[in-house]
């Protein structure tokens, strides 16, 4: 049998963990799995592109544990209704091959992206950072504003979208966080003393979120929703003042703010700032740059998280995707185990 | 909410379909997609290798529909009571990105590789065709003989395994199949008089269980256990005699018996003999030979068949794989529906 997490699973789970420890759970989750990255097998992202969209698949190994995701990318699926991504994951044992857990991750990757941001600010933000501009409310938008408030006490958020339906909802769900929201009126305001920035805009195209006259010394830049290729935020003169820290830089230079940078321009690996072998922030002045893609390492992160999250637990369910035959010679045989339902005729099938 | 069919499903399902039926069924869905294979995404698989095995992932797609397959292939795994191969599989709307039906594959590879190499021996075997050799009783054995028996109408079996356990198994399930089976000692003698050769074999190394001097004028060889790196069960020369026909030649060339050629070594792709584009056998006297290895296309015809058929009866259940709420950016919101279930603390998560 196979663990399965569903949406209500899931749900449930972060309702009784909570997000606050959920968070800083989590986070510790995908700082392990940084520390020990060269034990991972890494690929580029298997991504199926149509004119609508892409869809991906993000395998990872520690050679004990197998995972990948199923991720979409579709940005005119909000006009229809849907999401623009949705996702799902699974992990499997190296040594058999058999799957062993399988999880919705729509929610576990808005959970995931927002606690590697947070964990990217813990290394690269001031100490002292208290504020933080938030540009763009989408689906992402919450789970960004809790991880820092989780992981670094943000105590204001200033806010700004372009649409303005976005920001009653997302006050509706930040009522309970104890963070000050300050509503305003652009990006230009919304950076203003502000010691963090997060852009997390959804449109598939080269945008101007942040222009490089709005970046004053010491700010730490969070850079969400450029993230495919044709797919930026932020002017590139900003890039060039900013000291520059990625995921996977194979995945990134094709995906990433730095697709407009030179092939060779230098940046830091993340994980190493974590294992304390490269240096994260090093002066008050600094202007740092996490530019967020998202790595198939945080979603093996977050599947472990969950994983481990629900043992013991009423938040999953045993589902028969893999055939367990007691002879593994003897596939066939199962066959015999028709169960009472089916040896009724099945009234779709008898014409 | 995605469908799903689980194993019992599946065994409920065949045995309402009944595997005669549903060979013939299956075949049509393959040749269906074997006849617009140029509409397809095609790529080699994605493989994670390591010492025990190897777990790859197999997407395709028409633009309409997209599939994967996640299968493990792992020698020693029946040591240890476990199956060699274990695999499910997903089609998820193109236009959209979002999955919709999700199913074990265990049974259906089985089902979908048997089905290939009846079609394939369709166009391939003498019309006359009425013995076949089967080498190999393993998981596979019943599948492929009760293909052949569905789509070729073969009369004799004259089977050989080098464990002669696996024989009660065999001819346990095969007892209702109305296939006269004959147990023969050895490969030279299964070979005897037989139209058409299957091996289906398991070793992970180079076999020869077919040499040279074993095949007669007019045969069709049917050979699937050779299908990864290093793994092969026919004799180079007898390769030198035959006329070689595969799925895909990028992947054969890798996976099948025809590695021991030159990389030029000229092949027919079925899907030009299914269209007529090339011939399939032209004289009684020819050495046919299938050099099957498994193509994700054919995974994405049996997801396609498996759905089909589902659709109306109790054999699959719709499970919450992906969060669906009800305004795209607000997928935070979702977090507020906690169940009353998890409104009690949950004992597990409370230290």
């Amino acid at each position: 049998m196979v663990q399965f997490v569903g949406t209500q699973n899931m749900i449930d789970l972060v309702g009784s963990i909570g997000l606050n420890s959920l968070f800083r759970k989590l986070v510790a989750y995908i700082e392990q799995d940084f520390v020990r990255w060269n034990e991972f097998d890494k690929t580029p992202r298997i991504a199926s592109h149509s004119d609508n969209g892409v869809i991906e698949l993000m395998p990872t190994s520690d050679h004990d544990l197998y995972g990948f995701k199923y991720v979409n990318g579709h940005p005119q699926n909000p006009v229809h209704g849907l999401q623009t991504v949705t996702a799902f994951g699974l992990l499997a044992d190296v040594a058999t091959g058999y799957p062993e857990f399988i999880s919705e991750m729509t929610i576990a990757t808005a959970l995931r992206t927002a606690a590697t941001s947070a964990m990217a600010a813990k290394y690269l933000a001031r100490k002292d950072a208290k504020v933080m501009a938030l540009i763009g409310m989408g689906a992402q938008a919450e789970f960004q504003a809790l991880a820092f408030k989780a992981i670094l006490d943000i105590a204001e958020l200033r806010v700004f979208d372009i649409d303005p339906a976005a920001y009653p909802k997302f006050l509706r769900n930040m009522a309970q966080s104890g963070v000050r929201i300050t509503r305003v009126q652009s990006a230009e305001e919304a950076v203003v003393g502000a010691d963090i920035i997060t852009t997390v805009t959804a449109d598939k195209k080269r945008a101007t979120i942040l222009s490089d006259n709005m970046i004053g010394a010491g700010v730490h830049i969070n850079a969400v929703g450029g993230d495919c290729p044709g797919k930026t935020e932020l002017h590139r003169d900003i890039l060039l003042r900013s000291d520059i820290f990625v995921e996977f830089p194979d995945q990134t230079r094709i995906e990433g703010e730095i697709q407009q940078l030179d092939a060779d321009h230098p940046v830091t690996e993340l994980w190493q700032v974590i294992t304390g072998e490269k240096s994260g922030r090093v002066s008050p002045r600094q202007i740092t740059l996490f530019d967020s893609v998202g790595f198939a390492v945080e979603d093996f992160s977050a599947l472990r998280f969950v994983r481990d999250m629900v043992q013991g637990t009423r938040f999953y369910r045993d589902i028969d995707l893999i055939a367990e035959p007691a002879d593994p010679r003897d596939l066939f045989g199962l066959l015999a185990k028709t169960s009472s339902a089916a040896a009724r005729p099945a009234p779709a099938l008898t014409s």
